[in-house]
Formats: C-alpha cells, structure tokens, sequence
C-alpha cells in the first residue's frame, strides 16, 4: 500500500504525543492511518484485553495481536484478524483429536505468537513485557501497552435453552455471532485490576487522546474499566476526540449495536457519543467525529465534524485520523 | 502396504499376551511388523520416555508418538518419526521469533498431539491416561504404556568447547547429531521412578517377552533402568527374546554405536547380547535374533538364531518379528 497524497498529513502533529485506545479490527485500521497521517507523532497505544483468552494452554490476546499483526504488516487484510498465508494445520488436527472448542480460528502462525506469549508469561513475565518482546519483531511503530498486566476477562451473561449463564466474551462472538442477546457484559475482575505500567504517564503527558471507532462497549468501554484509567483521562489536559463506529445506525463491522444494547444505549453516532458524554457537561469527549450521514449528530457542549468514515484502505483511513488528530489539535 | 505371503504369520502367537519393549523407529517398524506376525496376538508395548522433552512449553514424547503414529498409519515413512504430509509452519514462525532451540523438528500436526498431552498433563492426568487418550485416536492395535508416569530425562555427558557438562539426550541426538562423544549417558531421576501402571501385571502375565531392535542403552536401558521392571522380567517365566539393533557391526539406522560406547560395550551383535546377558547365566535373553552376517555370535547359554534383520518393509519386518517369535515359542 503506497499513500497517493503525502499532502494529507498533519505536518502540525509533528513530535505530539497522541494516546489512542484500541480494541482489534476497526482500532488497529484506524491506527495505521494514523501513522500515515502523523508520521513524526510519538503514538502510545492502550490496548484492550478483555477479549484475551486461554484455550488449548495458550494465552491468546486476540486485540493486541491484531493491533501489532496490522501494524506490522503482518496481517490479514480482508479478514482484518489473524495472519496473512496463514495454515490452519494444527486447529484441524486438534479438531481430529475431539478437542474443543473448535470455533475459535487458530491458525498456525498465530500460534507462534501463542507459544511465545504463553512460555514468558509462565516465565514470569508481565504481559506489558511479552507485548513488548513481540513487537520487537513486528515493529508496529508504536508504543503497545495492554491496558493492564492483570487478567481481566469480558463474559457475557445470555439466556437461551440451555439457561441463564455467563459465558467468555469469544464465545458470544464468534460461536454465536452476537445472535443472542446480552443480558450483561462485565469485564470480570476488572475492578481489583490496575493500568498496566506505562498507561497512566503516558495518558498524563498525552497532547491528544483518541478514541478510534472500536467497539464503545468491550473495547474502549473495557478499557475505561480498569480503575485509574477514566480519572486519568478526565485529568489530563489533551484534548480527547472520538471517531463513531456506527454509521447511520449501523456498525461499521463487526456487532457493536448488539454490545450498545446490552448497556442500554442506542446504536447510532449520537448514542455512542451521549455514553461517552461531553467533557463541557462532565463527560470524556471534546470532539467527536461522525460519518456524513449522520451530521446531525448534536450535543450539547460537544464539538462534531461529519467526513466519510469508511476505512477502505490506507488512504481512507489515514484520512480520518487525519480529521480526528485535526479536530483534537483545534483545540489548543 | 500388503502382506503378500499371509503364510508368514506364526499361528502358534493366535491369543498369546506379548510384551515388548520399545524405543522410536527401530521399535515401532518392528511392532508393525509382529502385529502382522502375530494378528490374533495381545500385545502390550512398554515405551521408553526418556526421550520425553519439553520445548516451548509443550510436553513431547518422541518414542510414544513414533510408535503411535507407526502403528495408527500416521507416521512419516520415510522419515521414521513424525507425521505423515507434514508441515512446520508453526517452527517457522517460533524461528522468526528467534526463540530456541531450533534444532528439534517440530511439525504442526504433531504439534496438536503435544497440545493435547500438555493440556492432559497439566489437568493432572498421567502420561499412561494421555497416551491412552491420544490412541483412541490412532487405534495402534497394542497396548501401549509409557515406562513410567515418572518424568525421567535422560541426560548425556559431554565435553567441548564449552566445557564439560550434561545436556538432554534429544539435544546431544539431534543438535550434535552425536558426534560429541558421551561421557555418560544418565536416566534423570530413573532411580526413583516407578513403572507405570500396567507395566508389571503386563510381564507378570505374559507368554512372550520381545526386545525389539531398540537402543541398547538410551531406550530398552532407560526402560530396564526404572526400578522393578528388570526384576519383573527375570522373575518371568516367559521366554525373552531380543533383535539385535547391529548388523555386521554398524547400527541399522540411529547412532547406537556411540550410545554404547558410553557404557563400554562393543557394537556388536555379540556386544548387545553380553550386555544383556544370557538367562542361563543370571541375564535378561533367551534367546537372541541376529543378521546373517552375525551367525558367528556365540554366548554361552543362549540361543542365537541369524536370520535377515533389515526392516526394508512391512514384509521384511514381520518376517524378522515372526523369527523372534518363533525363536520365543522354541523355549515352551
């Protein structure tokens, strides 16, 4: 991928530290355009976990993978998840064996990155210092930080005819495609959890904090869970800009309304931006920006910007985070 | 494959309990071949697990998984270990990574097989329960028991350059491709395991003992090596036979030569069969299969029978698996 317009890039963000929180497709996409848009910005990365998880002894954290894999150029890119010329050997093996569950894509080169996290964290390692380790290969040109070492799991509580139940967060995704309806979503442990070394700082010495069109619920909302990270956010001074991951009602990808619904929030652009509140009346947003489709999009105290938030490709994408960087900096 | 001459079997074996011990691919191509000697045989297969390694986190059973995977139809044929199509995808990326070691071939489908071990293991089942679950899958058509449940690593005495020291068998095997002569050869915690259960009912109660052509020393000596079994096997009434693993002087495959340079034995047919010792004299044989090139082995007080030892086939082998058995049921 080449950008056709270096033109397009905020020769104001030069050295600013900008501070994005992250879940795993649309977070990862946006924040590749965000180096094409900010190439000499020093970018700090929060990254959620909530989605992370152990299956067959390995210690997966689905979001960090992503951001690093796309980051890194290691990614695949019409899937947006897991690895390029990826083999799907060993799932299909284990599947053989009985072994469940087989819903969750594990491929094999995306076991590798498995192994390793698995053996440092059973080394001792903190989970900051395998992210770390891993992107000494992948060179994502940012700073990664999981939003915390401790392990903190979204379940999500259903009912259908096998009863009332919580289950991982994984499973409601991708065994039941969101099909069934959350009665709750906790990010279990959540509360005894605390930010990840490296997190608070780098919030308290931000210029400017993004919230990329990741899921408001089990990303960002997750995120914003771990205990220290929202006082962190409504201290600092930068200013915080958002972009919608919903599109005239509908989610960009993935199955964020069925999240937004569980938490009583409707799903379009306004919804999204009234949970995340004004920070003139209290809440977390400066700005937020919108699709087109939805530029009437109004709350009180909060600045809103319509461009087309389709992120088709790197041009796209470094255009809206061009558009967010450039709505957070007209703020100082 | 086929059997061409269903004549070759031996129908005096039709019920008998065999027991034969076993290390990797010397073993398993000869218990294929006495499975087809001996169709209506109960076979019981006591596999060494000093060989057993783990690596990235993974618990590896080299000679369990080789006869495994020989006698369920999985195995690398031309290889003699591993599986069948395989691919290294897995090892690839782990490379990349710049973890180590590197020098072990470990192949995705066989990394499932090491994933579902570990995870048995770590929910707390013995090695003897794993390996029973993993042959669900791969029906061998014997019995096949670990040695013991006992983690017993064998270790390997060297000196070069870096200095005298011990390094696990499958590094000195594979890395140093055992060019670095072994000072000693050391079964790590050999003295306080205990056989796995079913190992000693298995000998008690068996018609016919087999050593097949394992490693005198680092496969049917780790086996002998764990308190009991040696005992068991004398105090049998069973006539025990072995195959020599040296034709003419030299190891059929593998470097048994420089394994039993360590313990001071000649690589020799004669060599093997002075070391095990004749049952006549307070040794472990009855009587001894060599190659055509060795019928001048003599040993006072045991039979020595010379037949052709090179497992070319299925064929070759269940003619050399038969002699052994013949030679066995010459002594009731």
């Amino acid at each position: 991928m080449t950008i056709s317009e270096p033109g397009s890039r905020v020769p104001a963000a030069a050295g600013l530290k900008i501070v994005a929180l992250a879940g795993g497709i649309g977070g990862a996409r946006f924040l590749r355009g965000l180096k094409a848009a900010a190439p000499d910005a020093e970018i700090t990365v929060i990254g959620n976990t909530g989605d992370d998880i152990e299956l067959f002894g390995l210690q997966i954290s689905p979001d960090l993978d992503t951001v690093m894999y796309t980051l890194g150029n290691g990614i695949h890119e019409e899937q947006g998840w897991g690895r390029r010329d990826e083999t799907f050997v060993v799932k299909e093996e284990l599947a053989i064996y009985g072994v469940t569950p087989q819903w969750f894509g594990l491929g094999d080169r995306d076991i590798a990155t498995h192994v390793v996290r698995t053996q440092m964290r059973h080394a001792g390692y903190p989970l900051s210092q395998v992210t770390a380790a891993l992107c000494d290969r992948w060179k994502p040109g940012v700073q990664l930080l999981p939003m915390t070492d401790d392990r903190v799991e979204t379940h999500v509580e259903i009912e259908d005819e096998d009863g009332r139940r919580f289950i991982h967060f994984q499973e409601w995704w991708i065994k039941f495609r969101a099909n069934t309806p959350a009665l709750r979503i906790i990010p279990i442990n959540a509360e005894s959890a605390t930010p990840a070394p490296g997190v608070i700082d780098a919030i308290k010495n931000a210029d400017v904090i993004l919230f990329p069109p990741s899921n408001p619920v089990v990303s960002i909302g997750t995120i914003l869970s771990i205990p220290g990270i929202r006082r962190a956010l409504m201290a600092s001074k930068a200013p915080l800009v958002g972009v919608s991951p919903i599109i005239g009602g509908s989610p960009v990808r993935g199955m964020a309304d069925a999240c937004l619904a569980a938490i009583d929030v409707k799903s379009s652009a306004f919804g999204i931006a009234e949970h995340y509140g004004a920070r003139a009346n209290g809440g977390l947003l400066h700005g937020w920006l919108v699709a087109e489709v939805d530029n009437d999009c109004v709350l009180d105290g909060l600045k809103v910007i319509a461009r087309p938030l389709i992120m088709k490709d790197l041009e796209t994408s470094r255009d809206i985070a061009g558009a967010a960087l450039e709505l957070a900096l007209s703020f100082s």
